[in-house]
């Protein structure tokens, strides 16, 4: 039933081979020219040189609204002794673009014209009075100014743009000859899927890699279609395959690519054609399926693209791409390239390559480069990076601080223009990334807690930091922290807010949990947040207040990085309470038992505080849109938004 | 007949006066919201934010395939006392999404897995040995693992890219809330005009600018919809402007825009609604119309666009783009910024903001940027451009050496890897770039004649410069002259080709032009290139040797900068011969004396010999695909190319 067959070759290997068996089809190179109309012709591919048919313009043309004439019979013209012509025989009007007749060799613009008798103005003059010379060819538009028939518009190759499209019609052509764009085949199986937008119920999946898969052909020059969701069956599958290679360029199935019981892609490409590779060393991505199929006298192509949403996506990017500008001749897209820092140590499996999801931003002089979720489900780490960070195959990892090359997803203004904020998860920070977008600007945050942002601004790796660390000995907010980790920057501390924590707890509270003291009750699971996180010291001074220890609580151990993450362990049973906000509670519907208030403050490196790239951020804090909004978010205070509690030293 | 009426008014005042009216008729920010299937959202900008309406997963799932167990049960699992697990009540086959049965939170991945007896593999198993502990929750997607309900999945005003769309889908939703695309008319008008690629007929021009803006509405994510080509007649215009404002949200009236006689469009405007400006100063592009068009109730905006292609596009981007962007909620287009160094002075009206096309490419250490033609009507200039220099109204004009912002229409790493080549203009030139751009390179041309690149490559503003000088004194070629221009440049002189020049005249030699000598002749026009170029020197050499004095050629003042431009001056008439190489003679198919033959060479600094970026351009000389096509040009010898002639010192 499980035949583990699956082998990883390295990424290089498993091109070779692809490109060895399409060489062998005749496929390694461009499909077939088209000639189209310019019309369609924006964004495709030139098949072929564009030569000139004619010259533009193809006449000598009037380059103004005004009189042809010899230049030659204007020699003697001057203020003192005009010269006049006459409109039948020496001088002739003509607009911009009219042809001059072939007499003519100058065009008096209309402006410097006197018309011989005031009255006739306005009806046609007989003759016209011009007081200045003019040279040969003056105000007249020489054929070929443009373009000289023959003479090269565009090379094969090019991806037209739209004045493109206006040069190769005024070179006397109304259409042009392109790559045919490939027709990709795009089928989504798996008993499980079903189509976006429906109710979730457990273990129906909501089917997208398709819709990815197609907007990204779509988006390269391809053109891709759809099929409808195909259960785990393998004759169905192996019917849709054959169906679709029989009329598309080539074949992507979306995923059944692994070793599993009900991953049949291997075997319907065997069965359909040639299997070349059943497993790629690249992470995330996989179990990817390289093969050919036999469509009469034609071979098509086919890629098994795993299940997993980040893998299915990098899929695209690593081999449907550049098949893609392959077929329409041009080289394979190239990201922008930037060097940045890396934030913090990843290690990696030196068997594969891994594309490493980052986010950039730049703070102070440098770009910083902070790994995002490594999970291959994560589609939203794919949304929120800003680039990729290739670790080659036979490297175990990377050092935080280590220069590394990123593949940016975004221009790098853009990244230019990213607010980074590392610290404490609040949902203010999210409201804030998306009031921002709407100004044109663009934060980028990332949870590693409140002290793991002093800590990450003391290395320059934020503009500022989320931070809301009780110190107990005084009772004060930040202040006493920053003076313990950031003793050598100058910061200015602004309140953000003012919120409600408290016991997280299942809708209806049906362990009844009041208080803290509760929590060490028998049959009573608690879900922790992480280290540093100003939550966990929170809750471990009041612990500590009360007497409790953390042996007496089950789940102390458990940690969870953000406050929904918390919720999310409450909501799904996996836990019975744990501190957190209580619009966390809010948004999953679960019950909230408040018990304390607390101040979060935006902790701001002084050489930041007065830096551009943060101006629209502080604006933000005094705009009453977003003020009004905080202040519907359950338990959310915004009184003291953007009060400076502290500039330091 | 002539109303000129036309008064220029600065950009920004312009705009100031569209914004108020679209202001005023609520047009001043997006249009309409419209909920749409994810398959077609690809580009489209997001109207609202999007919160997530489920979990991903929603429910706890395999995530990988195994079985699901209790972690619990594991706990004393050893290598020594391997635990079994009953596949009816304690274990339970998973495939990777599965949800996990409640009473379990782990997974065994399959390859982990002892079957109780080998000889069942391949059917059901009863029961498994498990050898190693498992932690609670390993191998398990937890439930909100990649997004939790309520949270903030994409802001508004985002460009939906292919795995935004994915997240959505995974956030519960099949739909997406988008700015409705703006829905744009485009109405060519002129009685001159006729659909392009059909034959050049005198006074009929191919009407282009209409493709030219429908793609950039459509690359800029409006809907263009072009009317047919509609003559100078007042009535059909303004029936048709009515027709498009009834059904669109931006009427594009091209062209009438100016004050001419058949200039229609602001009279069309008037008739129908508001003109709000006539004439902006922008060059090229100044006679732009704004207005509104009343349509029933709604008020629908107006641009009156010129007719000169150049000033087509560029009014396409200045009013156009910055609209369009407006309207999908999102900021207008930001094209990445560089700074150059000017290659040479340029003069600029100073009441008009100039828009300066530029070429750019990476000397050595520095970007230059090299003006091209200015004329509003030469397309080519856009096509070639790689960016534009804005000359802000003020300034009279900008130095050789002074340091520019260009707006770059290209990639900065197409800009890294272009070959810029200044110097005398030569055919196998245009051939090198059609070769290079299929490798994947890009060659960018000037003709500044022989002396001018020479000049050039000492100013450090070329990679290499394309020289055919003859010293009479030795009769060698380009060598006496390096030594003269380049005393402090260490250059490789390679041989590009041999090649004929001599006199191009009208086809059939009506005026039996045969030497130098008949250049003397009565009634003879002669079109001369310019100082410096290496053919004027040849020309200078033989009349001297011959002694024949300029003053008794006529037509020796008149200057034409390319051998193709001197031929298309005879093939209009306007000179009866000129001197330059067959080629330019047989490209438009007129007639050719033979008089000399000449080494055509590359001149190319030590430091740029050696470089990565010239690499491709060096190895096409021992391209045989690329010797031959050289060889089919009339009048060319491949034969010395790529034989290096020269290393000096």
């Amino acid at each position: 039933m499980n035949e583990i067959y699956l082998h990883d070759v390295p990424l290089g290997e498993a091109w070779s081979r692809f490109r060895e068996a399409l060489h062998a089809a005749g496929l390694w190179g461009p499909l077939e020219a088209e000639e189209i109309p310019l019309e369609e012709a924006l964004g495709r591919v030139t098949a072929e040189p564009v030569w000139a048919a004619a010259s533009s313009p193809h006449y000598h043309a009037a380059a103004m609204d005004g009189y042809a004439v010899r230049a030659g019979s204007t020699e003697r013209a001057s203020d003192r002794s005009p010269i006049t012509l006459s409109t039948t025989s020496e001088a002739q009007y003509v607009d911009t673009g009219d042809p001059l007749p072939v007499w003519a060799d100058a065009v008096v613009p209309i402006e410097n014209v006197e018309p011989v008798d005031p009255d006739e103005l306005g009806r046609a003059r007989r003759a016209i009075v011009v007081r200045t010379p003019l040279p040969p060819w003056s105000n007249v538009r020489l054929m070929g100014e443009d373009i000289v028939a023959t003479e090269l518009v565009l090379p094969a190759g090019h991806v037209l743009r739209p004045v493109d499209l206006g040069a190769i019609a005024g070179s006397g052509r109304g259409t042009v000859k392109a790559w045919r764009r490939p027709r990709v085949a795009v089928i989504p199986t798996g008993s499980e899927l079903v189509p976006p937008g429906g109710p979730a119920r457990p273990g129906k999946i909501p089917e997208y890699n398709s819709i990815v898969l197609a907007a990204q052909v779509d988006g390269w020059g391809g053109a891709p279609t759809r099929w409808e969701i195909i259960p785990d069956d393998e004759l169905r599958i192996r019917r849709a395959v054959a169906e679709a290679a029989a009329s598309h360029d080539l074949v992507l199935i979306n995923a059944g690519s692994s070793a599993g019981s009900e991953d049949y892609t291997a075997r319907v490409v065997s069965s359909l054609g040639e299997l070349l590779v059943h497993g790629v060393a690249v992470r995330p991505g996989h179990p990817v399926i390289l093969g050919t199929i036999r469509a009469g006298s034609r071979v098509v192509p086919a890629i098994g693209v795993p299940g997993y949403p980040v893998s299915a996506a990098l899929t695209g990017e690593i081999f449907v791409e550049p098949l893609i500008s392959l077929w329409l001749g041009r080289p394979p897209a190239e990201p922008q390239g930037v060097d940045a820092v890396l934030t913090r140590k990843v290690h990696s499996s030196a068997g594969d390559d891994e594309y490493l999801r980052v986010t950039v931003g730049r703070v102070g002089e440098r770009l910083v480069a902070a790994p995002l979720s490594r999970g291959a489900g994560v589609i939203t780490s794919l949304v929120r990076a800003d680039g990729i960070v290739i670790i080659p195959a036979g490297v175990q990892g990377l050092e935080a601080g280590e220069r590394v090359r990123v593949r940016l997803y975004r221009g790098s203004q853009e990244v230019d223009r990213t607010i980074v904020v590392l610290g404490s998860h609040d949902l203010t920070i999210d409201l804030m990334a998306q009031f921002l977008a709407q100004k044109g600007s663009r934060l980028s945050s990332a949870n590693v807690g409140s002290v793991g942002g002093l800590i990450a601004l003391g290395r320059g790796e934020a503009h500022l930091a989320g931070s809301h660390l009780l110190d107990p000995a005084s009772g004060e907010f930040n202040i006493p922290y920053i003076a313990q980790y950031l003793p050598d920057v100058p910061v200015v501390v602004v309140a953000l807010v003012r919120r409600e924590q408290g016991l997280i707890v299942s809708a209806g509270n049906p362990k009844e949990v009041r208080s803290l003291q509760d929590l060490t009750r028998t049959g009573l699971i608690f879900v922790n947040r992480q280290r540093a996180a100003g939550t966990r010291l929170l809750l471990d001074h009041h612990l500590t207040r009360l007497g409790i220890s953390p042996e007496e609580i089950r789940g102390y151990a458990r940690e969870e990085y953000t406050h929904l993450a918390v919720a999310v362990a409450v909501a799904s049973g996996r836990a019975d309470a744990g501190l957190g906000i209580r619009a966390a509670a809010s948004a999953l519907g679960l019950d909230f038992v408040p018990l304390f208030q607390e101040r979060y403050d935006l902790v701001i490196p002084q050489a930041h505080y007065s830096s551009a790239v943060l101006r629209p951020l502080l604006d933000l804090l005094g705009d009453p849109g977003f003020r009004r909004a905080v202040g519907e978010l359950p338990g959310y205070d915004p009184a003291p938004m953007g009060t400076t509690i502290a500039s330091i030293p």
